[in-house]
């Protein structure tokens, strides 16, 4: 499974799945997206963690979104529930584990020279040295034989809402081609600020718009109204039924979203 | 085959393929078109029509373009030709058959709840029920343990054009990149239009356009002239050589398109 | 392999995948590509060199960016390396060999009737043409069967850098996604131009930036700042670490980037 930044424009994800043809014939290799943001590791963390669950244990998944490329940031790969993760160690894997809790991660520094093209870029490890990590998991090399152990990746900053008493804060991290814009703020946690007044439903508050409550699907509305939900991502979402949420409040990723209540 | 208006930015499409990658292991999975304007049922039914017969018997076809999520309009896979197609009972898959003659469709509604994820979603059926159920099929599940018989899908209304004595009107239903204007004008519809005068070709009417008759390629006229040809759709198309009949007409879908004697 | 200009919204693309599906079953489809600006033959040759080592003999590439469909522009098949190429004869292909030197080259004409579909639209050898001959060679069909030699394929003109004694003139042949502007200028004409006199490194212009050396990669300069530096392509590039170049400098394709020695 690919993730990456690289867009569908130029030859960088068809390099690597030449590599990986090359290195793993015969294994399927899935796209989940290439459209993260140019060098936005939050989304592409988000977007692993709301899709790699999706995918049979024995999945491969390769994440690149990589600023600090040819810097001396550590590249790694690791285990998770039967799934391998490959990648910089720059949060973007953060996706596939909870940051706070890293005592069962089997995590290794990708060192091993034999599993790496002959000539590593200083620009794209995705082709050189990402690729063929994922296909020497995907052909059943151990994780082990990739490098020594990594025991505390890089976590990711300013991941989850801030919670005050009355308050939460959270932030658009990614907008779908509807124009429905998906937040930073998960069912359980709204459970858990909710839950002590169930009768009294919180506002939500983005850009110009206010609205008291949830929905459970866009047709509750009538078309071209705006509503809150829990999408199919499991995260709040701000969506217009027939519409497009992002063009009718003008907002980008990282606008702030809040729920209160009051 | 996947037919989605999802697009590729965000991680549906993913999503899909990684229900599919636990489901129906080892099975091919083809992007027809992740590009159907979002929501439009017409161009989604149209981009299936000219294709599947592209592709093999025994190709399951999961097409979603399913602005009435989470209402209760019906789930149905049905049987054509050796090939099953799978989405909303909304016109979508009339691509797949014509509308006006049902008697021999093998239809049945998703109701069996083997055959779909655990949690279904309110707002993502393709990856939740319809991905489960192409699976079900490509696997050699028999169409009939999906749910019982639905014999009357949808017709998708308007999707011919109208024909009157000396005039026939259709309309513009999809923008390829090169900027080329498809109409739904098909070949035999033109034939059987002209048929009776084929030495007096028909004046063809875009906006501020106007053409008599037809080319057999874009390398016909001199570059930067405007043509009408049957394209590689077999639906009659508005061009430009080296150019885009779209930017030049400032033509959108949905546009009329007339074809008359005079 | 697919390289094409088709663009990823119609379902050109998605109907050659189903032919190829129903000729050579089983065989994996690659996408390098489809994202060639429309009728850019240049850009695809350039695509097509810098990614095609990357994959593995034994592959089949089928290439079409493809103004004069329709024309008497030949159709061709040859092998290189141990990979074949599938395209038309107008320059594309020889993104697989040094247009110079033809002499090692096994091409042959497509004008064998039995390896295109029963009707071969006048506008999309892709599907019609390109695609049964490709699945022909990925199932084991000799070059040879396929038509008659093709001994002099049509170079690809103004390929190269122009030089003169003390100045490289190049163009910028792609943009990738992340704005970096990639010329024509290969490092080893780089290294010849430059070998002269080493310790004097030679100016680099492009539209109103100039720049002295190359960088070795993004971060070694501060965030927001213009670098040139040979990219993972091996081509010179000029990028901004952290942002575009093409916005920055509001270049596109084609611009000319010149490398002197004062």
């Amino acid at each position: 499974m690919l993730l990456t930044d690289f867009g569908l424009e130029g030859p960088y994800v068809g390099q690597m799945k030449g590599v990986l043809a090359g290195l793993a014939p015969g294994h399927p290799v899935i796209d989940l997206t290439h459209a993260v943001a140019p060098q936005d590791v939050r989304e592409g963390a988000f977007l692993l963690e709301v899709s790699w669950r999706y995918f049979p244990p024995g999945t491969v998944f390769i994440a690149v979104v990589d600023p600090g490329v040819g810097t001396d940031r550590a590249s790694m790969a690791l285990r998770v529930e039967g799934r391998f993760f490959v990648g910089p160690d720059n949060g973007l894997l953060t996706g596939a584990f909870p940051s706070e809790n890293l005592s069962f991660l089997q995590a290794v520094r990708l060192e091993n020279p034999d599993f790496r093209l002959p000539d590593v870029s200083a620009t794209f490890h995705g082709r050189d040295l990402f690729a063929p990590a994922g296909a020497a998991l995907a052909t059943g090399t151990p994780l082990e034989a990739l490098g020594p152990p990594h025991p505390a990746p890089l976590p990711l900053t300013h991941r989850d809402p801030i919670l005050t008493q009355g308050r939460m804060e959270g932030r658009i991290v990614h907008i779908d081609r509807f124009g429905n814009l998906v937040s930073n703020i998960r069912r359980s946690l709204w459970d858990s600020f909710t839950g002590a007044s169930p009768e009294r439903p919180p506002h939500i508050r983005i850009a110009t718009w206010e609205g008291v409550g949830l929905r459970r699907t866009y047709a509750e509305v009538p078309p071209g109204e705006m509503l809150a939900l829990f999408g199919s991502l499991g995260f709040l979402e701000i969506g217009v039924n027939g519409g497009s949420a992002a063009d009718r409040l003008k907002v980008q990723r990282g606008a702030a979203i809040t729920v209160a209540h009051d």
